[in-house]
């Protein structure tokens, strides 16, 4: 086992930085042809965001790599699979924004990327950025096995089963009332699947053996569906300076949030569940855990 | 090396109804959550269209696969593999057609996906098609190796350097004068890549030698911009009850095409120059690619 000596915020302003270093790598420059939509893909990855996928595929890896000295391939392959989520996530991000969607002109502080550029080039920008996420998948330096193993985990979470699934059941509820179970099995599926891709490929692509695939499986669970419930609570109680987008926009859109259907203190009581849950997940991980575990609490405890 | 009785009118009928058959089988049931995502899904992909993709992964498999009797995990793959070449298609299709970029209500005959349903739920729908490609593609029972391959292929093919970036273009050329040179790569990219890539990875899946390889490089990139000219031709000789979408679109639409760039009758040689270059890429591979060589007279005659 792995002894890390934790210094969390480092450690996370690191990986936000190094995330944002691959991908430039990964994505293609901006005077390749087609210039404007090379431009749009990297304006639409690059500069930001919480980085909190491409942190839980290194805190994973990090927890499942075993006592010998972790090779630089295993390393490389963690680059390629945190890059890979983030891509994902970037281009669901950019077709949510549009028009069609939920038509929103503010993301991360900036103008979203079809204002910035057109929804044509919106559009086509974000469904490049999907293939080249299993471009990287299969450019990984690691056993074939694996690299099939994550493709597959990726284009399950991404898929109607899961992570576009969860917007369609998200787009057809506007206006709705949600069961509190048809509220988790839409977030379990818009938000939660990408979440425990990111853990479980961290996982793969690091060995990990098959108890520490249970736990990091029972603590993605918890935190795929925290994240979704801090999202309903701050889109209430922060503002949109501090947010970097839109507050109240789903409070007004009378989208069903955990708030509006359990209340804010439930809410936020069952945010604690879902944390506990998560910790006690990692306990029989020991201390090569312990980023996983600070994750947890900085996701939980989050302000924007 | 494999003696094929060609009937190929009979052979190609019955690949377009063995795609359908599997696209039913891969696609999520209409009855599956979230229902309307998954009939869009559906209705994007069933009901027909040439699969003229399909039957080149299958074409291809049949010229590389060697004299030992094919496994029917070699067949299985090769469904597969054609699934996901179509399931692509299908997706651009369904972008392509949507108001932001082409706004075209009419596909095959029918009402096109967002006209249909509606916009959210065609781009939706769409989005989830592209990993359902990747999954099938993780899931064929071939060595790892080969998928990896595979994956690699079809995701630099459907990306901004294939498919998305010849897309890209073709907006960005709107009431713009295209080089003839510029013309070219536009659909080198957009039609050409994914034609290419099913050819690539019919072999692929069935083992092909690295001379049958070149073979089939060097006809489907032949193939590739024919299928194109083709269809610039059809668009200013066809009616739109034959083509089954709205002829003269790309015309009116003052975009280039080889004919508005070449002219009608030097569209017609360039034609028969790419169709000769690829018959000629078959000989070395010998008559178990005889079906490829009925698939290149068949995509040059068609007309629709």
């Amino acid at each position: 086992m792995v002894r890390v000596a934790v210094d969390f915020p480092a450690w996370l302003t690191d990986r936000a930085r190094h995330i944002e270093t691959v991908l430039d790598h990964f994505l293609p420059e901006a005077s390749t042809q087609p210039q404007r939509l090379h431009e749009a893909m990297r304006y639409a990855v690059l500069g930001g965001g919480k980085r909190v996928r491409a942190a839980l595929v290194y805190a994973a890896g990090q927890a499942s790599l075993q006592a010998n000295t972790p090779a630089s391939a295993q390393l490389m392959a963690l680059d390629h699979a945190a890059a890979a989520v983030e891509l994902i996530h970037a281009y669901s991000l950019v077709h949510d924004d549009l028009p069609c969607m939920d038509d929103d002109a503010l993301r991360r502080g900036r103008p979203t990327v079809h204002v910035q550029y057109d929804e044509a080039t919106a559009m086509l920008a974000a469904d490049a950025l999907q293939p080249l996420a299993f471009e990287l998948l299969g450019r990984m330096p690691v056993a074939p096995a694996l690299v099939v193993q994550a493709v597959q985990q990726l284009a399950r979470a991404a898929g109607s089963l899961g992570m576009v699934g969860g917007q369609a059941i998200d787009c057809d509820s506007v206006n709705r009332v949600l069961a509190p179970d048809d509220l988790q099995t839409m977030h379990k599926m818009k938000t939660g699947a990408m979440l425990e891709a990111s853990v479980v490929l961290g996982g793969i692509v690091a060995g990990a053996s098959s108890t520490v695939r249970q736990g990091l499986d029972r603590y993605a669970a918890a935190m795929g569906l925290a994240f979704q419930v801090v999202d309903d609570i701050l889109d209430v109680t922060a503002d949109t300076a501090t947010l970097g987008k839109t507050a109240g926009k789903d409070a007004a859109g009378n989208k069903p949030t955990y708030v509006s259907v359990l209340g804010l203190q439930p809410s936020r009581q069952f945010l604690q569940q879902l944390h506990h849950q998560a910790r006690e997940a990692l306990l029989p991980l020991g201390p090569s855990a312990e980023l996983l575990g600070c994750l947890a609490d900085f996701i939980v405890n989050r302000d924007h």
